[in-house]
């Protein structure tokens, strides 16, 4: 039996159908930096989803580039922005927001990732006494966020009322937001988010791209100034073609979503059959992240033949485990693990069940 | 005919057996964050053709990033890096090395876009009067510059010697480095660079690859900090196996190099061709860059046909433009770019005759 | 009765030696930039009271600026430092760290604002996981701490010793150096604390001198390339001379310990005075602050004649209120305000026992 | 005879008006920050005397604070600031602006170290191609320039109808603003200042105070952002009251502009004496700094008894000397000068009058 990855959504290379379009378009010569008719026509056809055609695209390679750039050019030097402890951009990205000179101000923790206008509130409040702090001027949320949870409309409108009652902008990382908007939970569209936000970004990487996340953008201006933003760091790729076609190809015919809603769907799999055997969840499975309470010996089993990321220990000695998948997650993988788990599962009761007799 | 354009050495997507390894690997689950083994494979390959193997290497997304994260890693707050004027940190990324904070200090004018020990050693003194001005600590040139102009062993072994007592680090950009390496007045080898220089890097972009540049680190330490330095800026891919499929692609086969040769031939084919008609070069043809001296008619003759650069206007109302060929430029375009432009003079130069003559 | 304040220990001019000093030095002409030969004094002086003939001093004018100074001098770009939730720099320098470009790692909080070596070690631990993190390299102090208890020379060894381990820079905030080294409680030396840091700084400012902090510097080096860090940011007073005279005034005969005894011993007396009325402190008094948990009708009474901070609004309704004292806190306004205290507090339980008697 | 110094401007202390000022306020409590009766008296007698209600002042402590400050509060992270190459901010400041990311665009050199609308305009167009260059947002002048000079009224008005036609702000450094408003080419009120410009500020380190600078802002939210700047650079003092008192002192009865008049007089009879005696100027006399170009024998008998700064090296073998007067300069010490210049031109041409007879 070969090992199998679950360690996270980007294991794989890319959709089959983006490199049969690279290699369609590969000998067209077009315009550099993302002038080119690829770039053009994936910014048109996001716009057209979106339902938003004052809409401003851009198209950078990474995450942390989106959220760097975007935070960078949305803040003035003294101004902060407030995130969840569990934010990406606050553990995860070496500090990247810090050396553009912005300060994070981390928020109390939240049980589920997720920030609520309470929490954004005590926050700036406790941060907007003098002119001592740095001043917070927007709020970081993902969707779904780093422990796999979606936001619904009524929560993210909640938090954009509060947002704006509050002089705060307030930007979506979308690393994963093919997977939070195609999951049961969600009732939210493209357009709700772009009308509820004022900078979110719809992420490739995660999604069946090799790269590329689309930043899209309200306000006109900073969308003019944005092609400044990327070039000083290094994120206007001469051949963003590349972007361009990758875009193009998962916008046609919703691809996009049929990616992540298979993501979603492998991801329940696993996580219904370990609950169904009993085990406990760490977060609630919304999206294509699983993170079960699980005792190390079946942790240990299953290390045998898969590969995942231990996430937490507990103190009663279980563990919480993360798996991921993803657009590429073979269902056949995904029953190998739930098949092992129940193996040990039963084994290891019947054994239980027999030594109570004795 | 269909038009052509000669504007960039990036118009074109990728050397096709990229694709075919991108569409070959693209399943293989892998470590994200170049960990992976075709990272690896590259790095490795890399290695191997500077015959270094104490080199550290980093596959990055872009030349700024290169730059960027080269000079960020290496400089003091306080310390500047010395650059010519023509340099394309200079003047073509948008203030990205002042947005990491470090100064440029630009040296006097170079006629051909190559810095000297007496451009060094000038703005090293003008710059180390006290501790009011930004430390100069380090010298950047490009190979090939700029202006195509490349820099033989022995200029590069005096501009070594000559940071090395001013207590300078060098850094050379090669965004072109294939196209230096392989022209006809090349006497050096990989090996020669990573000797004579601190950092330097092969740059794929303009020479094959669809995006990614190797960045090469002698220091040890330098070296192990990269990886905290390009995430932090954005520049660490997810699947960054897209870079390292695409070197090891390069460099198997000496593909890179035969790649930077044909770019040559054809921009020599040019300048040949423009020189035999009795047009004067604004610099010499060395790499892939012509920098012909032209008549306003002559251009716009050209235009008709073919998209390039007007570069400068000179005084005496001739343009200089630029022409860039590349990996994927086809001989028969040129053949007919020659054409174009012998007929245009001949029909203009006769028709000067027969004026002359009455 | 005149209004008094206890808001901070910098609501006054400057010892009056200094500006004797000032007016008997103002004609001599000097080298500007700390160039002078009262600033050569100071730094000899300085030196001398620390028994550290190797170490290097530089005068800064503000606190702010000696912090981010320091930091941004030790740390590479992704580097981070680690310091308490309420640690200065964390909370009231309107992120002029992260303006470096450094992420500030904040620990578990601590009921004493000082730090430990097992929280230090968590909060390591936690943020040297992998490259995506931004890497601890050093840790923040404050000696006396926010919340004006100070720290034991074991308790700094102990420190000291887990930051070596480590590889962490350790950096003490001395704003109120003064108060904490003069203090009942201290046991440690000026070369005790040389010797257990990497660099630290002597607060002037909340000490008697108008502005400036002597910032004290173990690594040559490092101490070399300070006046081009302190130019660069600001902090490289043309006539450094003020900062020069005023060090050399209050190092010499001790003047500058003198006045740190003061205010500790107004400060023990405001504490004593209400702890005996049977209020509890919400922080121990060990230096010039008193954190006195007061019910509001005595805070309102105190506020008729009185400035000071309302720092917290605890649960049971009782307020925690910051005095201050300084070197020029007169006796006799500290003992009007424990008078105001002593007799409300009278008044009311007489109140008390005479509605309950009834 | 005793040394004395033509260095700077800065190498005496304080009006002695100041130190009774520091001595009488001394122990009167008030706010900290710059929130001080005094500070709102300095900023409440600059406005009037700008006669300009609604400007914001701040109060910094240093020159390169000032600037440092007003740049990154103006521009965003892409804007560029343009400046002459003898610019303070270009050549003096270790890199300051950079530090705060931003790039400085050097014009072509000037003959006078002013700018004019021609070479904004140049510069401009030359940084403004596309979207890979720092966008030019500002514009940097000096008055009194690094070399003396003035600005007339209608070379500023001119550069600021420029600037606005471009979309520019102009920013004016007046570390030595006494000086240019003093002397007799100067045709300009305070007020046309404010309205020419958008941001300029009053140095008075360099004109009798001992340290700080007024900056005045147009824009009222910029204004109102500025003390988060300050804070953020280490450029807000506790006891921000030295400022204030300062500052009411220079600007009340004019003290401040009679005393620039001062520094402008003994610089006059310098370049005067010189000039008669033969010499020529490397820079025309216009405010408090000469610059006479001397043969190095007479450099050399000055030296015996003079302090000053070589400033150039002259093909023809002279030496260019700078000479800058101040508040403090001894008008006896000004005429000691001028009589050794003149024994020694005497002597020199009497020796080379009878060299020549032989």
């Amino acid at each position: 039996m070969p090992r199998y990855g679950f360690l996270d959504d980007y294991s794989e290379g890319v959709h089959p159908t983006v490199i049969e379009a690279l290699s369609r378009t590969n000998l067209s010569q077009q315009k550099a930096y993302s002038n080119d008719e690829f770039c053009e026509d994936a910014r048109r056809l996001i716009r057209d989803k979106i339902n938003a055609p004052g809409a401003t695209i851009h198209l950078v390679p990474s995450g942390t580039a989106a959220n760097l750039i975007s935070i960078a050019s949305c803040l003035r030097p003294y101004e902060a922005i407030i995130a969840a402890p569990s934010g990406h951009i606050a553990t995860k990205e070496s500090g990247a927001i810090e050396s553009t000179g912005h300060k994070i101000i981390i928020t109390e923790p939240t049980a589920d990732g997720k920030l609520t206008p309470e929490k954004v509130g005590t926050a700036f409040n406790q941060n907007s006494l003098f002119a001592h702090q740095a001043k917070p001027r927007m709020v970081y949320i993902s969707n779904a966020t780093e422990m796999g949870t979606v936001y619904t409309r009524s929560e993210l409108a909640a938090l954009s009322t509060a947002c704006r009652s509050l002089d705060l902008l307030l930007l979506m990382d979308g690393a994963r937001l093919g997977a939070a908007l195609t999951c049961p939970k969600n009732d939210m569209s493209l357009n709700d988010i772009y009308n509820l936000t004022d900078v979110f970004w719809i992420g490739g990487t995660k999604n069946g791209a090799l790269l590329g996340e689309a930043v899209v953008i309200k306000d006109q201006s900073l969308g003019q100034s944005f092609p400044y933003h990327m070039k000083q760091r290094g994120a206007l790729l001469a051949k963003g073609r590349i972007l361009g076609i990758q875009f193009v190809t998962l916008f046609n015919n919703d691809l996009f979503f049929r990616l992540a809603r298979h993501a979603n769907d492998t991801a329940a799999k696993i996580s219904t059959s370990l609950v169904s055997l009993g085990f406990k969840l760490w977060a609630q499975t919304e999206t294509n992240q699983v993170f079960p309470v699980l005792p190390p010996a079946l942790v240990r089993e299953l290390q045998k033949n898969f590969d995942f990321h231990i996430w937490e220990h507990l103190q009663d000695g279980s563990l919480v485990i993360r798996l991921v998948t993803g657009w590429a997650t073979e269902m056949e993988a995904v029953e190998r693990f739930c098949a092992l788990a129940y193996a040990w599962t039963k084994r290891s009761r019947e054994g239980y069940t027999t030594m109570e007799k004795l």
